[in-house]
């Protein structure tokens, strides 16, 4: 089987890159995408000289977008809407696209501690609506900071995912569960995406309180949640 | 020192239960409240039957608030302002106020995957709001299902514990960490409960889908957080 590209949207910066390290490592095929595509491109070149035999490309974001069908959205969320309404042409009718942000107040020169409203109910489900119905989109990452995924080790955190669509919840949990360490959890539909999104300013304060890189585990769930139909 | 008495308002629901029978077994000195003071003394009956020397005594919510200054609310949302509001002639100035209480959609019929929008931002705001100044308000135990508690075994979950008085937290913490298994958090101050009593909304999502009895785990912070000082 030919490899699905993962396009990462705004790979250049910490979570995007992290993100693309750990797939590259594992063997994936990975599109970096920036604004700048030549930033893209340097991003790429640093991963190919962590990884040997990296499979990864730097584009600029909405011709990343073209050329996968898996796209993972990692931006902050001041640009949000504004990068989704761009990248709306380039994304092709049945692609999967995986929302990572987290609106956090600090968008809007507030507390990284706190989010903000959106109106949708939450950054993914703004993204649902901004997209066509053929795009499939499902909300992810949220609690796997940067720090973890720069690291060697093993990822001490579960991957919850959300989306309307079960076969694009198990397609996104999949591509989560090569990230050594990681373990990924079906969270239900879209609109448990505002959960996952207010969770990260907890794991936040946490991680600025105690001095950590804090991450969650969910406990008492049976063997069977974690197999991946 | 003598034992500072716990007062678990609701205490004989599922809820309220599983916390006095942990606090017994742990060599608590504690009263359940109940609407009904004979369905308070039963439960406690109940508990001493199954825990040898249990310091524990049934009455009925006012009086349990009003004899002792640790009060655990273990209520239904929808009975949230009624009882608080019932509750705050007998509660004494000085007294902390723990609040588990989680405004799921289920109690104005909807479901308990989701949570209703507080104006306050929480049940536990909302609680602070009702409540004079001299009250001090912390919101903790909503992870720790009765399912957990009932149990024999150590509880596979940590407590994260919201308030805005450090002093408050401390002790709190110090209740939380009396059950075997329980690792215990500042999660910050009491706005932050708006995210403790959401994540519930998704721990119930994932113990009907996944027939668990799912709690959480911070992970990736250093031992010291776990200390209380």
């Amino acid at each position: 089987m030919a490899a699905r590209p993962i396009a990462i949207i705004g790979g250049a910066g910490a979570e995007g890159f992290g993100l693309a390290l750990r797939w590259a490592l594992a063997g994936e095929t990975v599109i970096i995408g920036s604004r700048d595509a030549a930033r893209a491109q340097q991003a790429a070149d640093k991963i190919k000289q962590r990884v040997a035999n990296a499979n990864i490309s730097g584009m600029e974001n909405s011709a990343a977008a073209a050329a996968s069908d898996l796209i993972v959205l990692t931006i902050p969320f001041e640009v949000h809407a504004a990068t989704l309404k761009q990248l709306k042409p380039a994304i092709r009718p049945g692609s999967i696209l995986v929302d990572t942000t987290v609106p956090l107040a600090a968008s809007v020169g507030g507390r990284a501690t706190r989010t903000l409203g959106v109106w949708q109910g939450s950054a993914a489900q703004q993204a649902a609506e901004l997209l066509p119905k053929e795009v499939s989109v499902a909300a992810a990452f949220h609690h796997v900071g940067s720090d973890l995924l720069m690291t060697d080790g093993p990822v001490d955190c579960d991957v919850i995912v959300c989306s309307d669509d079960p076969a694009t919840s198990k397609t996104v949990r999949q591509f989560a569960a090569k990230i050594p360490g990681v373990r990924a959890l079906d969270g239900g539909k879209l609109e448990n995406a505002r959960i996952l999104e207010q969770i990260t300013a907890l794991l936040i304060g946490f991680s600025i309180r105690e001095k950590g890189h804090a991450g969650i585990r969910i406990t008492g769930l049976p063997e069977a949640a974690y197999n991946i139909p």
